[in-house]
């Protein structure tokens, strides 16, 4: 196995192994002095990230760029809108070829799946999948394990052993797919599945955990489903993927968790995620407001953890990670990011 | 008073002193070799701004991204036409939660009034309102003021004892309304209020002019109104805020001001004033093109002065007004601003 | 004749003598290792390009911003789709004094041809053209001759005594009107102009062409044209242009050109450029993939040509070439760029 990220292409969860995650969180751990404005690191002064979204993403595509500009680096964009040589007959190859002349390192968000792996097979530089489609979304996949890797540190846990519910939408969400697909690099995992029986997980995951010696418990239940787990991973019905807002609205509003709930069901200390956004309308709100000031809603935490996972892949593609601290200084602006 | 502006979020005028506004100025004016690329200064090299604009203003926020890159900052941004998450029922509150994590700054702006102190309450980092909807836009009133200022100070005399006439869509016009409430921090100011019948400022804006002990005149007469005044502040008709176009047009195209008109109503050296944009069509023609070569026409120093009012904001806010020059150096490459 | 392109704007190749094609392409050679990531330069740390883009166009708005970045400036932009206040009626002089107030230099796109000239007149910092409607898009043509001179300097031959195929939509391809244009300062040139009838190059060009002692023909068949030529030019169909999509089609997919055809009728090591985007349909097909591995393809060279030409307009106009060396360093991060 080549440990060695340096030049390579993300595009998928399945191509890590074990060990590429460990290396991959180990050099998230050393960015979070850099993603909490403690030092500067100029390493990649001089280098562009092509950040080429062609479907809209606020988030991710900032928090790409954010991490990108957190090591120094240049950022130039697209947002989606704009699509104008792909609809005058351009085939993904000679976009390719083209933007990545531009570029050092692309990452890139595109409706279509397979569509990234497709570019970064004509790129010239190393392409990392922002998600195309319902197929992968890899930086979000690890940044859910980083995750509830470092919830579990705090309690002087580690992944081996994980107890874990993953709670709505299992069909169609994006993240819980991959999330799956990594849970099986570890050891003796409980995943408990909950959903409706029409928003299942696909069988073929289901599959794959048990194979890796997973327990694996199928449930439509929300309340008996995380009364034993260290994690809670939420999503929202993916209204988009279904044939119409009627059929979607079928599903929206099950399986709502709230602090009244939490305390009456779950473990104490329960950790709650969600790839976010969550639907805080009443008609679905997964996730009540009222658990914002529950310590243990992690979801923020989470959507944090996504830049330092993203400095990581950059720090690591671009073989830059041993020069970081060299290039770095003490941040000379006011930083006091309030608690909350 | 607290007059350290050091992690505040700047949401409101009603929230300076007096005293405020003549540290921001004071800030300001030694921003202008920077503004004007004499220097270079890096003093936030490696700060990022998040520059949200849910709702699309180009020279807004182009403006607040230059100035925050003249201060040597990056800007990551969003242009108001992905609000994928907020459509897909996300809270303001969540979307605050995740955008702050990104960046050390937020400016943004939103169309509804109030969403802005809203997103503020839930940011882990300072926010500048870049106007919410009808409510506020506070760097535009301050801009404004430091005109007047700029403009007064040539003829070596202050805002206090200031006479000011504003024309136009005095209703809907959401700068005329901060100017104003700027205004009741100084003393002595004569006000003349020209505008259609329909369209006169909020009554509570002049009640809290004159409260001021300022002279508030109202009139519909332009010709009458500009003769004795330091400085003509014209506006354009708020079209998008009326029921109808129809509606609008009724009140485009009255109160024109052009050169003739000037040289026959106004003193010698009257300052010609626009919040930007002015409305060139000639169905509105509020300030005729036959005035671009009147020195006394202010509007481009205007725009101008907003880079360096929102610089003033960025440093104080950021605590780092006193390194600026440290970190600076001379500009090395061409710059001669032609002097139109 | 002034050579030096310091502080002027670039709006036609009509103000271009050869001495200046001579410099540009001269300093764009000295772009390559910087293009290429094999230095860094700072040279423009702190100077900010306003990439004003009112017509959307990724390549062309995301190849300027690039060669900025490359030289160490930052980059504040627009995309096309937020012409806020052009649409509540202000002028194009107006929205350049605000812009250009904002940025050390400009570059432009916009739909209607002589905007951008008309642009640059109120501008206060120098303004490139990139792109005015069906008028002039200077740098595409620059970057299209400076591909033709370095492809014909690799078999040691110069741009005079040219041979080259011009094919497809002659009539709106702004980019042949140009190269035709800047072809005239050569001497000693043969163009085959190959077209439908209906789709000629315009008769004035072809008229200066021959007054600068140019053999031109003109044909409408492909094969015969392009046997005996140095450089093929195919271009796709301006569908954009046509009256009607059904009006378009009856020229697209005429004058393919694919390897069987290549060998066949061309010359050994004759050159293929496209200024790209190809059309790839199945129904036009200009240029087709299986031309790919051929090595004589250069459409892909010739838009990595456009970052050093760019860059090159960049330090001349801000005279900063003599200072690029100077301020650069070695690039410390992974570059492999594939060989494809």
């Amino acid at each position: 196995m080549n440990l060695d990220l340096t030049g390579t292409h993300i595009l998928s969860i399945s191509q890590f192994e074990r060990e590429h995650i460990d290396l991959i969180f180990n050099v998230a751990d050393r960015m979070e002095p850099y993603a909490q404005r403690k030092r500067v690191t100029r390493v990649l002064e001089g280098a562009i990230l092509g950040n080429m979204f062609f479907e809209p993403s606020t988030r991710t595509r900032v928090s790409f760029g954010c991490a990108f500009n957190l090591l120094g680096g240049e950022v130039r964009e697209t947002t989606g809108v704009q699509n104008s040589a792909l609809a005058k007959g351009e085939s993904l190859y000679d976009t390719a070829r083209v933007l990545s002349g531009y570029s050092d390192i692309i990452a890139m968000r595109h409706p279509v799946a397979g569509s990234v792996a497709e570019f970064a097979s004509a790129s010239r530089v190393p392409v990392i999948n922002g998600g195309d489609g319902a197929n992968e979304h890899p930086s979000q996949a690890l940044l859910d394990l980083y995750t509830i890797k470092k919830e579990l540190a705090a309690k002087h846990r580690a992944v081996d052993g994980l107890r874990i519910a993953m709670i709505g939408d299992l069909k169609y969400g994006r993240t819980v797919h991959s999330l799956s697909r990594l849970l099986t690099l570890f050891s003796d995992v409980k995943v408990i599945l909950i959903s409706p029986k029409e928003l299942q997980l696909p069988e073929e995951l289901v599959e794959d955990m048990r194979l890796a010696g997973h327990d694996v418990i199928i449930s439509d239940q929300l309340e008996d489903g995380i009364g034993h787990v260290d994690i809670a991973y939420s999503t929202r019905i993916q209204e988009e993927r279904f044939a119409s807002q009627e059929e979607a609205d079928l599903y929206r509003g099950k399986f709502r968790l709230n602090q009244a709930i939490y305390t009456k069901y779950c473990e104490p200390n329960t950790v709650i995620m969600h790839p976010l956004p969550r639907d805080s309308r009443s008609t679905a709100n997964e996730l009540d407001n009222d658990l914002n000031l529950n310590p243990n809603l992690a979801i923020f935490r989470q959507a944090d953890n996504g830049i330092v996972v993203r400095m990581a892949l950059f720090a690591l593609i671009l073989d830059v990670v041993d020069h970081i601290d060299l290039y770095s200084r003490p941040v000379g602006w006011y930083v006091n990011r309030r608690s909350n």
